[in-house]
Formats: structure tokens, sequence, C-alpha cells
């Protein structure tokens, strides 16, 4: 008998947690559908050469390599070379290899998202996850692509959060530009030495002020003044759109890096509030600088305001060049990825999920096996009028039917007896309103649906944040 | 400079055929959900403890094994260890897995489907995938589970395929007890022997009646008269439902098992026709076997009428004990598996796909850079009002948008001018139809709802298959 578990790592959910996870991941594909993205999926599986020409650090040691039971015998004479395959850790490696890989067959610009499990060798730790959920939207461009594209993501984020009931939330955006404009007047002018100044400023909520402050002085060599002018510049948030055109006019000048910085992020902020984005929802950030040598303009970073210690649940930006390991084609792109598994642990640690609700919507009960026939034509009328549908197929008690309707929740029992049967009516018991009602068969389904509109007009007409 | 490319075995698909395949997943989960089962996602890896418990043979030689970069450094010393983790070959090892774990806090019968993909080292070969979407439900019982469940999933594959539009098909039924029955009665007892037996019928289409009838007559010692009325059996196909119970009593008395599986057939058919599923679509089939060693009552296989050489589309049946290996609970169930990628792949081959219809509804066109504020807000309301929306970000010629939009399959183009944003219009052009209007903004939406209702009506007017 061995013991039956999954390896650690992993989230495996009961049924009605995971549907709250279909749920979640459904409202994060219809957002992205709706504004014109198209579907990926991609193996799982990656040939190595082509996944891992990045990089050797981090990544490449967190890398779950694949060996069928064949290949497995044959390298144990060789041993040291690396397997043919391994499982993909996220989503922009397998997209640079499908576009280069398709170039010639996709419209640009080519707007996809993909939602699919990714695999990463990490420490296990509560909380962090070797499999787990990207959602990703990107825009990709060939040779160019216009700022404009940068404005619409957050809108993207926007219409995601709004649906997914996780409170108010801000989208914070920077750019990269602006911040190496920034950098070089103070004559920090160095990419690499501008990143480890970054890296430290970040150390800002765990260490301190006085930490930080004395670690630029000390280790970096900056003067005071520097040091308070760039401890002064990642404080900075708007609080409303006005604030945030203004605290860009506010920088001023300055280099040709920080002028465009500017203007892009003024651009951006603009068709963000054409694309009807409340201004609540998104804010300047000066400190959000991502993936260091990888976003190149534009970055977005989403938080909760009331659980900021959940960290960005939504970041991206703005890259050079996609897939330069695999083409020639210059292929600029902008996307952003929710880290789904990881979400969904949060919110459910917070307290935040709902699962109440199953997707079974009616269970017919069954009295006593003679009424089956009955109870299967009235469960196909409710399937064939839309209705989620259990039967319970074994007689039982009714009250312990009842029990389970409730435990499961289904919203509505269908009762049928002998007297139902006869008068061609069924009883139906609405749990969520506790309410009872006999109908006649041919109306169950349409008196349903009106149920569920009344309950629906009613849950939109409360205040929602 | 890596050459971009996936591994042999896997199916990566274009956009187009990509929602073609997830409009598939779509209509197959929407069913499954109507017949009240329950969604269950289960990691890709396995312990492989955990995961080989079974067999040695076939299975094993085609698993892939999976190890983080740090575990392969530690094995290189010992070299010979199986991997700690593996991929799952089926969905039905991690079913009797997740179950036996988690039996304790799920109500039974259990009614789950999954639809994940599966890893299989098979040989590389034409329409042979190494991984591959399996989309499956089943019933579990805890300690015995009515024969009437049996009977649901032809209502589902029903559903299913009913909604797949992939023309007329059958759902073939049998039953091992009936199957066993019969051969005892003839004398052919042993169950080895029955299911060499089984085998060698197995070939009739392959090799023709009478090498199998040599094949049983000189190999396996059968008397001519007992591989006589084998053929005869094997050749059994119902016509209509009455044929099918006709069939069933044309069998007569035999033995203990031959009684309990035509009692079994004759149940499930009497309740599948309960569940509304037309007489067309179902026929007892006295060939099927499927998986000697597993399958003990009833048994599925779905072949599509106009398409015989794609052979079972759904297969399944029934079981006795799910996961004896991690439990010692009882856990008899029934279930049926669809192999979509498979599936798709040979409905494409046969030029039977639609991957006309983008999930783009509309295309909202530019035509000066200094609109984009009101293509931004008319594509805003498209979205509110439920349409998926493209905006064309970066102003060109509007033949080449128009273009654009035919190529991808979208259905409304959006046109904005001057002219139309002085009088608050837009003008719309219908690609399907060939029909250009111009109406005021606020009722765009409304207007586009009305043309797909009446599209969708006409759509259905139409006879099908």
């Amino acid at each position: 008998m061995i013991k039956p578990r999954t390896p650690p790592g992993v989230m495996e959910l009961l049924p009605p947690d995971q549907i709250a996870f279909q749920r979640m991941l459904d409202t994060i594909r219809r957002n992205f559908e709706r504004f014109g993205f198209l579907p990926v999926e991609t193996p799982v599986m990656e040939l190595s050469e082509v996944l891992l020409t990045k990089s050797g650090g981090e990544t490449e040691r967190q890398v779950y390599f694949v060996q069928s039971t064949g290949a497995l015998g044959k390298s144990e004479g060789g041993g040291e070379s690396t397997p043919e395959l391994a499982l993909r850790f996220d989503l922009t490696v397998p997209l640079a290899r499908y576009v280069a890989e398709h170039e010639h067959e996709l419209a640009f610009p080519f707007r996809r998202y993909q939602m699919q499990r990714v695999y990463r060798g990490e420490r296990a730790q509560r909380g962090r996850f070797r499999e787990f959920y990207q959602c990703d939207i990107d825009v990709i461009g060939k040779d160019a692509l216009s700022i404009r594209f940068d404005a619409e993501l957050p809108a993207v984020i926007h219409a995601v959060f709004s649906e997914l009931n996780v409170g108010a939330f801000t989208i914070q955006l920077n750019n990269r530009k602006l911040m190496r404009g920034f950098f070089e007047a103070l004559g920090v002018a160095d990419g690499e030495q501008q990143a480890l100044v970054l890296r430290e400023v970040d150390k800002l909520d765990k260490r301190g002020e006085g930490h930080v402050r004395d670690t630029l002085v000390d280790d970096f060599g900056l003067a005071d003044t520097v040091v308070a002018r760039i401890l002064d510049f990642v404080k900075v948030r708007s609080t409303s759109h006005a604030d945030a055109l203004a605290k860009l006019d506010a920088l001023g000048e300055g280099t040709d890096a920080l002028r465009e910085g500017v203007a892009e992020l003024r651009e951006v902020l603009e068709l963000v509030r054409a694309l009807g984005v409340p201004e609540s929802a998104y804010a300047l950030n000066f400190s959000i600088a991502r993936g260091l040598d990888y976003y190149t303009g534009t970055v977005y970073e989403t938080t909760l305001n009331d659980y900021p210690q959940i960290g960005s649940v939504c970041s991206g930006g703005r890259y050079e060049n996609l897939a330069s390991h695999y083409t020639k084609s210059k292929l600029p792109g902008v996307g952003i990825s929710i880290g789904l598994t990881r979400l969904f642990w949060q919110l459910r640690e917070a307290g935040l999920l709902d699962t109440a609700q199953s997707t079974v919507q009616a269970l017919v009960t069954q009295m006593d096996a003679a009424h089956l026939p009955h109870c299967l034509a009235v469960a196909g009328e409710l399937r064939h009028g839309g209705f989620n549908t259990e039967v319970v197929m074994e007689p039982s008690k009714l009250g312990k039917q009842f029990k389970y309707a409730d435990r499961a929740g289904i919203r509505f029992v269908i009762v049928l007896g002998e007297d139902e049967i006869a008068k061609g009516t069924v009883t139906v018991k609405d749990l969520r309103r506790e309410d009872q009602f006999e109908v006649p068969r041919s109306e169950l389904a349409k008196t349903l649906r009106v149920e569920l509109a009344q309950a629906q007009a009613l849950s939109k007409a409360q205040p929602t944040a």
C-alpha cells in the first residue's frame, strides 16, 4: 500500500476551491478576450537547447529536466549531458520561441494571451510553488510598437481585477527611461550601478531609510545630497490624474532619457484615462523598477489597497526585443503577467475567497426508485434549459439529499413525489432564499431563470467597492 | 542563434486553430458541468513511487521522469535510482491518488471531471502525440455504485458530441460480464484465454475472417462450432432500442455472469432512453472489450458514423476498484475519456474544423491619430456591452485595416471618421453579411447584439444532422 500524496510545492484543490479557482481563470480569460487578445498554448516541455538560451544563474538552477524512461537508460553511460527536454519556467521564453518560429504566419502587432502552468524547482516553502499558473498577455510588434499599446494593458488589468472582486487596487506605473535619465543626471550613469542602487533602495521598507541612506553614502560613495534626491525620487506617488501629470512636470527638463520617459508616461496616462480607467485605480510610483535587465520603458505593478503585504498581483512592462536568441527580426513588446496560483493562495489565506457556490445549480431528488425515469426527464429539461443539474441516482432519505445539496452549495433542490408526478408539477426549494414553491414542470427552467435574474439584479444593486 | 522549434510529438497551434480547440474544450466542459460533474485539476508531476504502482511493461517504458537541476547533479554518483518525480501518463492514476488522499473530504458518489494534458514517451509518429489533452469524467462510489450511473455517461457523451458538430455518431455499448458469461458457456473459462481470443477477434477487420477463424482453431485449439459461435457473437450490432433488447433476449439463459451482464445492459439501455438519448445514437456492439484487465462491467466506445477510420473518439467503462494501491476502501467507478488532441488533429485532417471565427468580434479602425480617444471610448462601450473588441492603435490605410479584420475572422468593423464623430454615430461594416450601416454610438452594442441574435436564429433554423 502506497501513501497517496502529491509532491511538495504544488497546489491541489478540493472541488469547492477548484470551482473558485476556475471562476478566476474564466474571469481573466473573458477579460483578456474582451480586449482582443488571442489564445495561445505551448507545450509544457521545450527542447533544453531552445529553452535555456539565456542566463545560467538563478534560472538554470531552477529548471526541471525531463527524460523518458528510454532516454534515462541511454544516458547512464554518458551521465553528464543535459537532458534533451525541460519544463518551461515562464511563459515569456515560450512566447519568444513561438513568435520567432511562426513569425511569417502571424499578424503584427501580435496580441496573445496564454494561461498555463509553469515549473520552477524552488526550495519548498509555505506559499512558494513549484508548479503554478501564469496568466500572461503581450503585444508584440515587428520592428516597432507604438507606446499606445502600453496604455491598453492597465485597462485590461483594471477590467480583470474589478471583476475578480478583490477590493480596491492600484495599478502603479513607472518608466525605465525616466529612471535612467534621473540617475544619469545625478552622475549615476552606469547601468549596472543604477541597478545596484535600485536594489538597495528596494530595501527601504525592510531596513529603514537610515540604513539605506548609510549604505548609499558609505558603500556606493554617493554624496549626501545625491542620496537625498534619490530617496525623495523613489518616494513619489501620485494621488490623482492631474497630480500624476504635475509630478511629471516637476521633474523638469533633465537628460534625453528623462524627457523621453516623461513623454511616454504622459501619453500612457492620457490614454489610460481615455480608455475609461478611473483615476483612483492608477498612480505613478517612481520606485517601481522590475526585471532590471529586461524592461526598457513602461513598467507596471498592481497592489491590493487593503492587502499591501500580498505584494504585486500583476506586473509587467515594455521590452526592447523579445526573441533575439531565435530571430534577427526586432520584436519589441509590452506585457503583463498574473501569478494566479500564488494570488489564489493568498486570497484564500486572507479569507477573501467565495467558495460557497457549486457549479451544480440544481439537484433532482429521488424519493422512490420507481420515479427515476421521471427524475431523469426533469433533469433533462433543466439541462436543456441551461441549468447544471445533478440527479440523485440511488434513493435515500429526502433529508439526507437536502443536506447533501446544502453542503455541496447547490442552490435549487427539486422534489418529485407521487403527487407532483400525478399533477405534472415539481416542488422547488431554493436553498439560498430559503423559499419553496410548486411549478408546472413545463415552466420549471423558466421559473429558475427568473429566480436567478432577480438574485443577480439584487446583488448588482448593492454598492461595490 | 538557436533555431526556434518544439520537440517532436507535441501539437502547437496558431491562433485560429487554438480558438477552435478552445471552443471544443469549452463545449466539453460546459456539458460535463451540465450533468453535475465537478472540476478537479491535479499537478502534472506526481511522485514516481505513487504514479508507478501498477504494471511495469508498456506504461513504465513510456513514462517521462522529471528532475530539477539540483537533483540531476546529486544523482550523478548513484545513477541508477528512479527519479523522484514523473509526469502523469493518464488522468486515472491521479484520480485514484486524489480520491484516496482526500477520501474523507469528498462526498460519494463523487462525480468529477478533469481536462488536462498527459504525457507519454511514445515513438514519434504522424498523428501520435507525446503530450495530449484528456477530458475525463468518472463517478466513484464508496463500497458500491449503482449500475444506474452507467446510464448517465452515454447521456453526457451524447450531449458533448451533439454540440461538437462532428456529424452523426454512435455510442456503442457492451458489458464485460456478458462477454465473460458467453465465453464461459463455450468452455473458454480462463480469463487470460478469453483475453487472447478477444485480441485475436479484434483483428477481424485487418486480417479477415478466414485468418482469424484459422488461428482460433489451429493455435487456440477451439472447435469449429465454437469458433463459429464466437464470430457470430462479436458481429452483433443492434439497429434500434427494441432491437437491442431483442438481441439481449436472444442470448438466452446462459451462465450467472451472462445473466448479470444482460440485466445490467438492459437497465442501462432503459435509462439511457429515459435520459432522452435518441435511439439512433446508441447501439449494442458485442465486439467492444476495452482494457481487458481493467474494466469489469459496462464498456463504451463512440464512433463517428461518417469517419469510422478515426476509431473510437470517447471510450470508457465500469471498474471494480479505483484505488486499491492507495487505500483499503473499495471504490468502484465508471468513467469515460475523450482524447481531445488526437480528435482535434483528426478532425482537422478530415477538413471538419471551423476555424473561420475569431474570438475577436469587433475591430475599431482608426483613420487619424487625433481620433484615438474617440476610438478607445467606442471600444470601451463595445466591451462593456459584452463584445470582444480590438482597437487599431497605429493609424494606417483603412483598406489595410479592413483586410486585417477579414483575414483575422473579425466580423464587425467599426469606422469612425470626422463626420461620424461630429454626428455622434459610427459606421459598422458586417463582414459576414457584407452589410454596412450607420448607428448612433449609444445604440452600437445593442444593434450588434441584434445582428448576432438574428444570425444565430438563422443558423439554428438550418436542419442539423
